[in-house]
């Protein structure tokens, strides 16, 4: 079990550090910051913060999640993710055998994304005043000559695509967490994006990407709708969602437009080039479930999912709180 | 108040960021990860966790020691800090006045010490899962040419010093607990070390530089005495102490040597320049308690406190945990 002494400097807490994680990071554990090899190109630099309850659920961890979204915000800004630092604040009687695990999964999963974690730190919050683990990390990326222009470049007309199915991170965890008697066998997308987010910096029509995580697809949408000051419109018959992900938003009254995803790019390219980009996207693995679900139009701001009969709703930015807490 | 709300993605996420953090930082706050200025040389990264309760103190707030403690990890590295990114962790229930008194005086020590706060990310945590605010800041910096070559340059008769005095930080967030009827005017030394870092990179028999933070001067003491498998000795009468941390570390029994500073450098230096650093630290501003405190001596590894006596006491590894939790 963790406990305060494992974050106050002394023997247990540099025991922690060269058992736990200097076993499984890149990190050189006695430097307070770690020399990077020269970067080439123009660096980017991103952080993000990871609370998530279970710390693990069917498809990854807290870890693996962490890994990814850092990950993912270089993808989608259109770098090649390189180097990441991780602060892990840990609440006394976390069991070290959770710690280890979550710790080997950043690892594989670092070394699955051709990414290094160079840098650490590690607190200990007292017992009541954490969730278990909280992660925050931190991405170094070098920008890739196809990365997009971003939100000032999208034009009316411009087509939105999404690389896989929505909703399944969000639906996974409120499975994981057993609270309304359901089950299934549902597993979180959280991954890497870089294949696909690679493989669109290929087509020269591409805007602007972004990774679907907190408040999901809808959420995406209308900050393309506020950055542009048009109408975006989504079809509904298009947006892909599992089964299961349908069903038990129906049961529950969510939303799945809104649930996060942690291993989907949303992407606005130009309408010449969409059906050339979703086919690179579905001949990718994990890629079957892309389409092409919406438009960027010329009227006024505005998110409007067009339904299967024909009739609109709009789609609201998140105001309070209708949603679980799932990341 | 902080409300789930504001970390859903939503309208209030939104309005947060503009109002509180854009506000005070340099961040583009609808990107992903930021694009910095090219870097000139070889880059440095770091990342360290903030935890402190009060949240504000005499001489500082969790913002001022987040900011001071990332540039400080990249000073005594041998870097010009350049770049931080900050991710945010709120627990529901904070006042937005107190966020936004340490967002702006995040603000506030970014400018004073040269860099920008370019990237940040906000989480809310559900009431009674955090201490009110964690923030995790990951750094940027560059490499300078005289950066030190680290604890494995460092050689018996090397002489020790500290930048200023010892413990006043530790001490002055348990005055501000209030917790022992203790009250006093002592003040933080939080701020940045980069003048001191400056100064000692002008010697060519600089070894190596650490800022006491947890488990302060005796920590340090200890990791040099590990890592060169040396004797550590330092000099009781030449410790830089305020009365105030005297008399009440002798009052609660605490040693100082093992509180925190959050403003403070030790360096590693040949004996025959530490005269000349001492010099050039005590002419800086915040630098007349400099002092050389001891030495790396040839016996086998242990940290050994010479009394003004002549008696001998050995300052272990911090093994439990004796020390209130100051950070």
């Amino acid at each position: 079990m963790i406990t305060l002494a494992h974050g106050n400097g002394g023997r247990l807490m540099r025991e922690l550090i060269r058992d736990v994680f200097a076993k499984h990071f890149s990190a050189d554990t006695t430097a307070d910051a770690a020399l990077l090899p020269r970067l080439e190109g123009e660096t980017m630099f991103t952080t993000d913060g990871f609370i998530v309850e279970p710390l693990e659920f069917p498809g990854g961890d807290i870890g693996t999640l962490a890994v990814h979204g850092t990950v993912n915000d270089l993808a989608v800004s259109g770098a090649t993710p390189r180097f990441l630092a991780v602060t892990c604040l840990i609440e006394e009687g976390l069991a070290l055998a959770t710690l280890e695990r979550i710790a080997a999964s950043m690892g594989r999963a670092a070394r699955d994304c051709g990414v290094a974690i160079v840098a650490g730190d590690t607190k200990v919050l007292p017992r009541g005043k954490g969730g278990g683990l909280y992660l925050s990390v931190s991405g170094i990326g070098t920008k890739n000559p196809g990365a997009p222009p971003g939100l000032v470049s999208i034009r009316p007309g411009d087509a939105i695509l999404v690389s896989g199915t929505l909703g399944d991170h969000g639906t996974a965890i409120l499975l994981a967490r057993h609270e309304f008697g359901l089950h299934g066998d549902l597993i979180s997308d959280c991954a890497s994006v870089v294949p696909f987010t690679t493989a669109a910096e290929a087509f020269s029509g591409l805007r602007f990407m972004r990774d679907p995580t907190r408040g999901g697809m809808a959420t995406v949408a209308n900050e393309i709708s506020l950055a542009t000051n048009r109408r975006v419109t989504l079809e509904e018959a298009r947006l892909p969602l599992q089964e299961q992900v349908r069903g038990i938003c129906d049961m529950l009254g969510y939303d799945p437009l809104y649930l996060a995803c942690e291993g989907r790019v949303i992407a606005v390219i130009a309408p010449a080039q969409a059906a050339a980009l979703l086919a690179a996207w579905r001949a990718l693995p994990g890629g079957n479930g892309a389409a092409i679900v919406g438009a960027v139009e010329a009227g006024r701001p505005l998110v409007v999912l067009r339904t299967a009969l024909g009739g609109e709703r709009i789609l609201d930015e998140l105001e309070d709180d209708p949603l679980p807490r799932i990341c």
